[in-house]
């Protein structure tokens, strides 16, 4: 449209007249949150109504509790902004899940989405590193090129919560290199690096050769890290392998492994690091140990022992209800 | 920073080591957002850490209240990202500013942080639109080219609280385009238009030549007018003129006044319209008071008559304590 061309009449931008609704003036920070709750009355979905309502309830209480002044929001609004234009190349929208991440939203949405059934492998987020092109492996392959990290094999069974084993289950599985950042915050990414997809066996058997997953900071060039310094807080991700296994007839589980003795479990940026999830990685310094899982002549490498339990759908089902 | 070098030690990105916390497991919602409020006690700064604090209290709140779903949650973020790719032009932060009127924030935050104080002229936001290179005029002269828009006139003074007038004070005024646009959302700008700077004279007159405006229309790619649609809110502000007064001694102004029987009061995106801000505009169809004010011979105009009365700062301040 020109902005040089006169309108005879306002528009309705997205098809919507003025409704019938005599609200009060601004007068005070009241009605004003009470005015904008009856707009909202308007939403034709309830879901949307009732999620919409709570968010300005909470937005307004934030905002009139603290008294939040003109310039800090403004600061805040300078900082979203921000957020986009941060230079860490990834995927759409990583920044604000790396927020999302920073104040614990990531965490309680995975605990209130996924609740602890049984003896089934708790989940974890997704993330947002996650990539859709991860080439099959065969047991014992490496998802891993040399000279990346320290070496790992990560083996074990997929199970039922019987015990029983699930041949046929996908494991798809990704991490950061020892550097502490995924393939795809390569600017000059060629293919896919440390992801890969396997199937277990017969006897629901998976094993691949991977890296020993680091704690990873977040760049200190982006915002959020930033943001971290200012409250203190350390910019660190605890090392973790991600995870997401399925088969047919069980509920798809998305979970990652994070290794002992990480010093930043409490302070993780993303605070999602539960208890069972940690596991221990056994050194190994035994030729035959070596050979046998493909590691060159008198390697050591790290042995990560893990049985994942999957929930069938009716498992799931009933556990949610 | 190339992601094939191998780090030996985690990195301590922002320079703060892990503290010596030693925080629950992420068991239950309640331990994470208890986890989230004790590291937020690591923050330095007082007032950081009590708005911090509030914040993740209400973002958590809304979170476990509504039971919002890692899908709903995702195409929150989805949207906060479409933000910054909408394709309006404009200033930076353009969008977010519009997402906080949409959902009331811009006029919660202006009612708190301004006060009404006696018969001084109430405030409004600023708005995302304001511009530094407003050109000079001088009594009667116009802001708006011609065929942009209606012919206005606005006039009137500045005077104090107690009702004398204030010589050389500086009116900065701008407004949207007939088309309901400013000159900053048209790609191609080349300069200042619809925006202007004047001096009150000996008697704390102004006057100057305008058009009426218009109630105008979030552009209907933006996102944020998409957002309203599902919401049933019309996407559209009611018709405003932007204003800062200012002079020495004296409390800035900023503020918008609104002509009248505008169908969109109740429901204007921004949520802002106060009643003491709603003007009465008159029609002339004079010629001699068309030639007075500069407009050609025959010319119709709407008359927009307006004193702003100034807070001195010590009235400010003494009516802020």
């Amino acid at each position: 449209m020109s902005t040089t061309e006169v309108r005879d009449e306002p528009y309705h931008a997205n098809g919507i007249p003025p409704p019938n609704l005599d609200l009060p003036y601004p007068d005070s920070p009241g009605e004003i949150t009470a005015s904008l709750l009856k707009l909202t009355e308007l939403a034709p979905n309830p879901r949307t109504r009732f999620v919409f309502k709570n968010l300005i309830s909470k937005l307004h209480e934030f905002i009139s509790e603290t008294n939040i002044t003109t310039e800090e929001w403004r600061s805040g609004i300078e900082f979203l902004t921000s957020l986009n234009e941060a230079l860490t190349p990834g995927p759409r929208g990583q920044e604000l899940n790396l927020l999302s991440d920073a104040f614990g939203v990531t965490a309680l949405l995975e605990r209130l989405n996924n609740p602890r059934i049984g003896n089934a492998t708790e989940s974890s987020a997704l993330g947002p590193f996650f990539t859709e092109d991860a080439p099959d492996f065969l047991f014992g392959e490496s998802i891993a090129s040399e000279g990346i990290g320290e070496y790992m094999f990560v083996e074990g069974r997929v199970l039922t919560t019987g015990g029983e084993p699930i041949p046929g289950a996908v494991i798809e599985t990704w991490e950061a290199f020892g550097t502490g950042l995924y393939d795809i915050q390569n600017a000059e990414r060629t293919g896919p690096e440390c992801r890969g997809r396997l199937r277990t066996d017969e006897e629901g058997k998976y094993g691949y050769r991977a890296i020993v997953p680091v704690p990873y900071a977040i760049p200190e060039d982006d915002p959020v890290c930033r943001l971290l310094q200012s409250l203190g807080r350390p910019a660190v991700q605890s090392g973790h392998v991600h995870v997401i296994v399925h088969a047919p007839g069980f509920h798809k589980l998305v979970t990652m492994l994070y290794p002992e003795d990480d010093p930043y479990f409490s302070t993780s940026v993303a605070q999602g690091v539960k208890k069972s999830l940690i596991v221990k990685l056994t050194e190994i310094d035994d030729e035959t140990d070596a050979r046998k899982r493909g590691f060159q002549k008198g390697t050591k490498f790290k042995l990560l022992n893990y049985d994942f339990v999957l929930l069938t759908e009716d498992e799931w089902a009933g556990a949610r209800t």
